[in-house]
């Protein structure tokens, strides 16, 4: 590597509101000297997720804001270029929290080498990382679908919501996905088996959400929150269960959303909502992973990918996910690998 | 029994906002003559609670609507006056659902007789009734609270939340109280040995609730709703439990309330929030009604209660719920017994 800079993106702002491009700053920094135990990685696939809206607000959250001026962080994939631990050499393939960089110096603790030959290496920042594992602890430890009940799912399109109603299916539940675009869908009808699909931004979502709903709503998977969900809550059924994922349609809002409050209707329907990140079921991610990956080798779990290419590109992939311009999973491509054999 | 007429009360039509006296007909109507299987009742005391203001809009629910004029009917002590049912005899005290009435004809499968000398028959509407269970299962079934942890209980000093805060300190948790009168702050504190209790109404609510909570809050049990409950929202601990009981403070509104959707900070915080409603802990009834009453019998609970005296303040009584006179269980006082030996 003949190399000595690269660009990093850091945060230049708080944004209020919808983010735009002058909320980030390209910046060029020395490729980083490793030190005793870290990992020299070269970052191959970044991972753009709603939830990071959150970490650009300074308040205290689940996991803690982005520094202003610093590099911003996410999941990713990528390849070993150089090792000061015994426990990565060059050319393993490993998935954690990179920088938004070429190259980042990853302490050996905070990274874990994946297989290229079980699935594709994007997969661990979709279906079986960290969507895929919100999904199932989500809809299987909150919602518990049973079979005959009506699953209902928001984001349904997005890497969270695909995999929530597929494995809704699996369980045997009539699965309903809520999604922004006819395309999307077709999608989710055509090619992942849901039973229906609704799209909000029509005028007859209303008529078209309850003539999708004769039997009311079981669970109510929500990534959405705001208008949607207050369409949802009014299908209801007694003993209703709602795995609270996300809600994208306000992270940009730039006061408190206010909304018809949902206590009453769960009052009326002994509803139960939880607000969960997948952070809360460390303890079973070997078990979650291991039957993603079953489900998937097994062809019962598809996925789709929107993969943005270039490392300039990654503010827009980002900002694409508020737009809803991703089907199933937004990745940017950085870069091809140079050591590690796919 | 030589009176062939009586009083009851119907209702006129279906109150918007808070109700007055306009939605109550008084009515003279002939005493029912009893058919097989039924009894004739006595009503000596009626219990206005604030789930009926529900029940006087056409809406679904977990209980139907009131029909318009029609006898309004609810939780209520009786006695026996005459029996066509081999399991029930005059002069048996009985509880149920009774109509606003003095005299109900009652189906021998409504009604439960209950035994005068365990323990005052008011307490049959109260702390062994129909508030008591609740604040039971949902403190102990949804709430779930652990010794040290803080559990703050809104409309502390209500039927149901009077009940809510000594159970909570039985199980060793830090209980604080919110209420509407330094009267009932100081019933909190000095009788029912709450650790703190604030009252919703000063300006300085938000600041003494925070000076209140230095641990945050573990265990919300929501009686009211509304702004009380947005400020008890801002101050959730980690997978803090919100068991929803009420929402007293929205039940005269005139348009479907809105304010800060409660979403984002259940996520933040992973909480769990779940409606519910005493009949669905029915298979467990007498598991509490036992835990209860041998509580009651070694003095671990204390009760209060604020009787008003006479049929036709029925209203007023049920109205005053909305306007927080009342000190624990709210009761209506129409008869003492003629036949019963209390």
């Amino acid at each position: 590597m003949n190399k000595t800079t690269q660009q990093e993106i850091h945060l230049a702002n708080r944004p209020v509101g919808l983010p735009t491009m002058t909320a980030f700053d390209f910046v060029e920094k020395a490729i980083p000297v490793l030190e005793e135990n870290e990992v020299l990685v070269r970052t191959l696939y970044l991972s753009v997720d709603p939830y990071m809206r959150g970490r650009m607000i300074d308040a205290k959250s689940y996991i803690p804001p982005f520094q202003l001026n610093e590099v911003i962080t996410g999941g990713a994939v990528g390849e070993v270029i150089d090792s000061k631990s015994d426990a990565f050499k060059r050319g393993d393939v490993v998935t954690g929290n990179l920088n938004w960089a070429e190259y980042t110096a990853a302490s050996d603790k905070a990274i874990r080498k994946i297989d290229p030959t079980l699935a594709p290496i994007t997969t661990h920042l979709g279906i079986l990382g960290m969507p895929g594992l919100t999904a199932y602890f989500g809809l299987l430890d909150i919602g518990k679908p049973q079979k005959g009940e009506t699953v209902v799912v928001s984001g349904a399109a997005g890497a969270v919501g695909s995999v929530v109603g597929q494995i809704a299916k699996l369980k045997g539940a009539r699965v309903v996905g809520i999604a922004g675009t006819d395309e999307k869908i077709d999608y989710l009808i055509s090619e992942l088996g849901f039973d229906a699909a609704v799209n909000y931004k029509k005028d007859s979502f209303a008529d078209d959400l309850k003539e999708a709903l004769p039997n009311g709503v079981d669970v109510y998977f929500d990534n959405v929150g705001g208008v949607v969900t207050d369409a949802v809550f009014t299908h209801l059924n007694k003993f209703a269960r709602i795995p609270l994922c996300g809600a994208i349609s306000s992270y940009n809002n730039e006061s408190k959303e206010v909304g018809p409050r949902p206590q009453s209707a769960m009052i009326k329907t002994s509803a139960l909502m939880k607000g969960f990140t997948v952070g809360d079921y460390t303890a079973d991610f070997n078990t979650a992973a291991t039957d993603l990956g079953t489900w998937l080798s097994e062809g019962k779990l598809k996925y789709e990918e929107t993969i943005v290419e270039g490392f300039e590109h990654i503010p827009d992939a980002f900002l694409g996910l508020f737009k809803g311009t991703n089907l199933g999973k937004m990745l940017v491509k950085i870069a091809d690998p140079e050591v590690a054999v796919l």
